[in-house]
């Protein structure tokens, strides 16, 4: 049977004012998965990383992702997988994400691309659905596709790649717990009118300066009036980091998917590591452990490579 | 002194999902002015047409747009127009946005052209805020840029040219009154954050859909879960014109602007000319005289043409 070896990227959803319908892909960090067919219907899970991730395939996000394909296909088909996570869980960088949809890609590839990008991506939201409750796609399709993703709609699913200009993204993840959970509760069911019209011409200013390549576009529509006012108090030191990054060059960015990971964009490496600098001097001082990462946008999604 | 004759055309404002940020410009039906200068400060308006609108300059649309721009410039300059309109007030293929922006670009044009875009918009601007009491710009921006604008925001002014493609927009204006003040204030001012979500995942791939040439995506996304529900009530046979339109190979449509005008796009002419008649059955049925409009993309905005 063969093996194959898949890296499946972390992704930043929302970015910022496309709640639940925009994300990004990142070129660090990346998850490693091995794995390969079986021939009987079994999922068997490895771990080789420090997570202490479930192995029992009903409550492993990769093995619910398995367990619907094999359920699709029917047979005598199962899959091996270890999983050596880079991207920790709860960080808010798609984590679960990656473990879904390197898991759909890789079966996929497995038994010779019997499904459409949109299956693949509707198995990967299984996956989804059993990390968070829900089945949202805003991680999920920009780790598949790579660079920008749109979901425009879940049911059914519309999801469109959106050209992305040449960008460098900074990301630091404070190493406190938000719950995807907990920050969904919290936002408010009504929003107003006034709000909402704020917000569709920031995702629609967005859209255009991904389009266009205009990085000034994107940097001024960067603004979340609806979600980020609510979500950021669960995240000591947002403010901070948001206003002196931007301060230090960053086009823009906030709390990537649902935190308490916060991102920004910058036009050039210098600019990401000044940001870079500036979120670590906020943390420091507040005194909060932390992981950075300044990387650029994945243009290619979950990568495969063969192995004997 | 010099006189010009300016061509304004009217304007598809919201684009179904894009309230109050997204404007399109039509090749018909488009208005026609004759400016002068004069060489004192004051304002004279000639009527050419049937609607009998005011000529004091304080109550004509075009009329304060002329004031406050020799308010900004001071001295002794005063402008002389003849108006001759085709785009019926009230229609909702903006009417009035049509004068202030021919208004103000002809102005500019007479003054050497000392402002700029924006400044041009805004002073436009000044007409919306007497034709219907607020300031907007999803007419005014397309009317003077052409084709397809974004109004990310209005307090600070941030318009953006979004790449469109070459569509066939069929019109048709059921000669009822909805005046534009009354179909703001049946809008509810609280929204539920699904069906803003909904929406601005439909703005997303709207904006995506022009940039990206993509006749289906721009067809999907034009649906409205927030403005059109509430609105569409005041337009007899809305949903009928809609559904039927759809059903003849419309990509989608909904009101022009505030309405009672409903708009649809095409991919073709053949398609256009099909939606034509279907919007006319509908009206023949129900008994209200209509005038329609099949026509493309204006990509240029206000022409100016010298006259001797």
């Amino acid at each position: 049977m063969s093996k194959i070896k898949v890296f499946a990227p972390g992704t930043v959803a929302n970015l910022v004012c496309g709640f639940d319908i925009l994300g990004l892909a990142l070129n660090e960090p990346s998850d490693i998965m091995e794995v390969s067919l079986l021939d009987e219907p079994k999922v068997i899970i490895h771990n080789r990383d420090e997570y202490n991730l479930p192995t029992d395939p009903e409550k492993n996000v990769a093995g619910v992702v398995f367990l619907s394909i094999m359920e699709k296909i029917g047979g005598n088909t199962g899959f091996e997988v270890t999983i050596e996570k880079h991207i920790k869980p709860g960080s808010g960088i798609g984590s679960s994400a990656a473990s879904a949809a390197g898991a759909a890609v890789a079966a996929n590839h497995l038994l010779g691309n019997i499904f459409s990008t949109d299956e693949v991506i509707q198995f990967a939201m299984n996956g989804e659905k059993l990390a968070s409750g829900v089945k949202h796609a805003d991680n999920i399709a920009p780790c598949i596709l790579g660079g920008v993703s749109l979901i425009r709609s879940i049911h059914p699913l519309d999801v469109t790649s959106i050209p992305c200009p040449e960008l460098f993204v900074t990301v630091i993840h404070p190493q406190i717990e938000v719950r995807t959970s907990d920050a969904r509760q919290i936002l408010r069911q009504q929003v107003q009118l006034k709000d909402a019209i704020r917000q569709w011409g920031n995702i629609a200013g967005l859209v255009a300066g991904f389009c266009k390549n205009d990085l000034d576009l994107i940097g001024r529509s960067l603004e979340d009036v609806i979600i980020e006012p609510v979500r950021s108090i669960l995240i000591p030191g947002f403010d901070e980091v948001k206003a002196n990054c931007k301060a230090a060059g960053a086009l823009g960015g906030g709390i990537s998917g649902s935190g308490p990971s916060i991102f920004m964009l910058s036009r050039d490496e210098a600019a990401a590591k000044k940001v870079e600098a500036e979120m670590k001097k906020v943390y420091d001082k507040i005194g909060i452990a932390y992981h950075t990462y300044v990387t650029t946008v994945n243009k290619n999604g979950v990568r495969i490579e063969a192995l004997k």
